[in-house]
């Protein structure tokens, strides 16, 4: 076969041996790589300037690049190691145990080679034709969440989707749908009831855009009040509730949060599901970060009553330690998995099997084409067993009341809350600005902590509580240890000196 | 360390050794299913009813595990192997060169080796610090397509999402936003200018759906007419937009097809940008599929105008055969990046440092964390160079030229329209039904496709045109042959016979 034509190029692409190379490659460049990072000798975020990687990844894409011929000679194996490599290097290093930021955790490193299976092949179900283990995997752990979460056997339905922002958007297109009847196909109504979201108003920010872009309007989110450990106050949402009927407004959901985004809170879901059965309003509930606690006998209370709820949202590409993205939604009643879309599309869906439109996903989610995002979740739970999720929540969990101790211990920490979880929001306040005023004391935090995670020593994330900025983490890679968190408040303290100098 | 404790089972779990030896099997493993589903030694779809599927995927889940220790015991590679290959041996073979069925391609394998170090070390984004790869491989490849498609440089914005479904829907978002000004915060008007979407009439499902998704209501969805090649016909467009404006209505936007999904049509967008010029209308194209067209010399014409378009949606996964989901959102004018979302994320967006959110990912998508999805792109253009893109656009397109001439040819077969593309409609008419009432003529195909993708020789799709069902292929496996699709006609005759005698 001449090497130079087109049709030829074209098999070698393809060409099967290549993938023996490069997996070995692939795996021996991992197992390096995490090594290095989970003992410490690398820095937890590379930091430069985004034009300057910018600049260096487009080198890669414009530079002269090799043919691809038959035999694949050596010189291909080379170079996707040396891309793996600058991949490697130039990322953020989530399973550093000084990572102590966002909700995103390292996954257990082998679910991405799970995950691999299903990217090299494409299993892109919305039918079940396109994906049949995809939709398998999928609907077998649907069971065993849904199971978790305390949902009647059989009478719920769930899939999975790309991220907690498309599942609560899906969730509350469905809520919309049902309070609305005709809203799908007339559009959301100006005049009678104008309908309204009751939500968390610290829940995730996607709560809110879902109004936006639910043709609702962001102005039509009613906040929750919540008590003084920042929970949504059953008895004040019963008296909203009413005040929004004489009001003559409909509310198309209650938006609760197990738990909320800025300090960690689980709303207290058996008294919230009383007042929306008292009053009739869907009930739905983001668990993306806390719904792993179903696995935790320690935590489980934490989500109590969840299995009132309409609609749950679980990211297990939070505490369930998978790639992102793999998030779940469940709805209470199985009936409801239709509502969120209506569609015909004659070159998809076969209308001489209908019997097989259960297992076709493109009904249920957003997505058309959806990669079969469960792979990773299914192999790894496959390959140990559902007993590390709990471990990985207990020990996170603990890691956190630990680092609240060390904190409240400290002179010169001020923890703004007791955790209920594994995130913690505090400020470091040396002696020096212990009379500061609120805007010095909130751009020496953000300042502090953009000079900590430049540095790669630590990286952990801003925040702001009562309008002044503070200090968050996240505890969420199971390898950090009691003395990273110890060493974490050393580096504040240390850096923080230099800081101050320059605030002055 | 004991063996038997939460900690050493963490530790375990995460043991980077692992990594090699798995990379080193799933390289073999790959390797091993590649060269005999691409020498057509395996079946296309390996059919099985999706209850015994999901029975055995969740048996899996359910068996007593192996406890994960240090060391890893061997007995864990093992199972790791015994999992992949179950996962192998029960999906769809989109690598068959006898799989010509759904708009999804057969990615390069390797691009799915370069997604693994996304999702083993996960690089989230949202906000650069979580993903300064990632989001440099990103911009990196959205200059690069936005110059294909003509964009100016500088003055254009892009970025990647979760599919087309998503991508599509964000565009609209935007122009809705941008129509109506206070849309997001207000909700949509139901008084005043109501608003309208004008749609090519078989464009992917997905667009009605926005305008349900966005409270505008599917029937606010206004076809566009089309020519007798099923293309918008730009004088009739010019004709309903002035008809729409007599009425009050407010257009926001217009969304042309590249291709539309039905037969592949491409709209003209030259003359239909001028139209909505004219108009002062927003146009979208959804180039999900036909965007590739701009690395072929032979096909480029096919898009001529896209540039003139104002948002543009392109799937790197589907022509440019990266697994599933890597999509590009363009928009004409920068300006309109931040127009879809806005949000207050304290926890997320440090106010001290407005430059860089720029590259802040999560301010453009309705992702908050994002999964760094154009790893597998960058990957295999670096390793390639962008030529292979243009080798499979003109290989599949010739192939799709040769099938409609066997189609022609053959007595018993009528394609129903000529290719612009790699997708071809047609109809099977085996003598015996050359006289049959429509309904049966459409009943046999749908029989026909069932028994024929079960069997697992063949993998072609159902469709419907004019109210009749048809056969449609999308020629997208570039290792498909002449032979392959003579041996098609072949295997439908000889099905053909039994699945008529059913029907009688």
């Amino acid at each position: 076969m001449p090497a130079d034509t087109s049709a030829s190029r074209i098999a070698a692409l393809y060409n099967p041996e290549f993938l023996r190379e490069a997996g070995r490659r692939l795996g021996e460049l991992l197992a390096e790589h995490f090594r290095g990072v989970q003992n410490r000798e690398t820095s937890v975020l590379n930091w430069r300037h985004p034009a300057e990687n910018v600049a260096e990844a487009g080198m890669f894409l414009d530079m002269g690049t090799v043919q691809p011929a038959l035999p694949i000679p050596d010189e291909v194996g080379e170079r996707f190691a040396v891309l793996v490599r600058k991949a490697l290097e130039r990322g953020q290093n989530l399973h550093s145990p000084r990572y102590v930021g966002h909700q995103v955790p390292p996954p257990v490193p082998i679910a991405g080679l799970f995950d691999a299976v299903s990217a090299a092949t494409n299993q892109p179900m919305a039918i079940y034709e396109m994906g049949p283990w995809a939709t398998a995997i999928e609907t077998a752990l649907v069971e065993r969440l849904g199971a978790k979460l305390g949902y009647a056997k059989n009478g719920f339905a769930g899939f999975v989707t790309h991220g907690g922002s498309m599942a609560n958007l899906t969730a509350l297109l469905t809520a919309r749908n049902v309070a609305i009847g005709d809203a799908w196909e007339a559009g959301v109504p100006r005049q009678g009831r104008m309908p309204v979201l009751v939500a968390h108003g610290e829940s995730h920010y996607c709560i809110t855009r879902s109004a936006g872009i639910l043709g609702l309007g962001t102005r039509q989110v009613v906040k929750a009040a919540i008590d003084d450990r920042r929970r949504i106050d059953p008895a004040a949402l019963d008296a909203q509730l009413t005040t929004l009927k004489r009001e003559n407004r409909l509310p198309i959901a209650v938006a609760a949060s197990s738990c909320a985004t800025l300090i960690g809170a689980f709303d207290p879901l058996e008294a919230i599901a009383d007042v929306c059965e008292k009053h009739g309003v869907w009930l739905h509930v983001d668990a993306a970060h806390g719904g792993a606690v179903a696995f935790s006998e320690a935590h489980r209370h934490l989500i109590a009553g969840i299995e009132r709820a309409d609609s749950v949202v679980w990211d297990a590409h939070k505490m369930m330690h998978v790639p992102a993205l793999c998030t779940f939604v469940f709805y209470k009643n199985s009936a409801h998995r239709f509502e969120a879309f209506r569609q015909d599309a004659p070159y998809l869906f076969d209308p001489s099997d209908p019997g097989l439109s259960e297992y076709d996903s493109g009904l249920k989610t957003l997505e058309c084409t959806k990669r079969g995002a469960a792979f990773g979740l299914w192999g790894l739970w496959s390959l140990f067993g559902e007993s590390i999720f709990g471990d990985i929540v207990d020990a996170t969990f603990q890691l956190t009341r630990a680092f609240y101790g060390l904190l409240s211990d400290a002179e010169d920490f001020m923890p703004l809350h007791e955790p209920q979880c594994n995130i913690q929001v505090f400020r470091h306040v040396p002696e020096e600005l212990r009379a500061a005023p609120a805007d010095i004391l909130g751009r020496y935090q953000l300042e502090l902590r953009k000079d900590i995670v430049r540095s790669g020593t630590f990286y952990l994330v801003p925040s702001n509580k009562d309008g002044t900025a503070a200090l968050r983490c996240a505890i969420i890679n199971p390898l950090t240890t009691p003395t990273d968190l110890n060493d974490l408040l050393n580096e504040l303290r240390a850096r923080g000196r230099s800081v101050l100098s320059r605030l002055k």
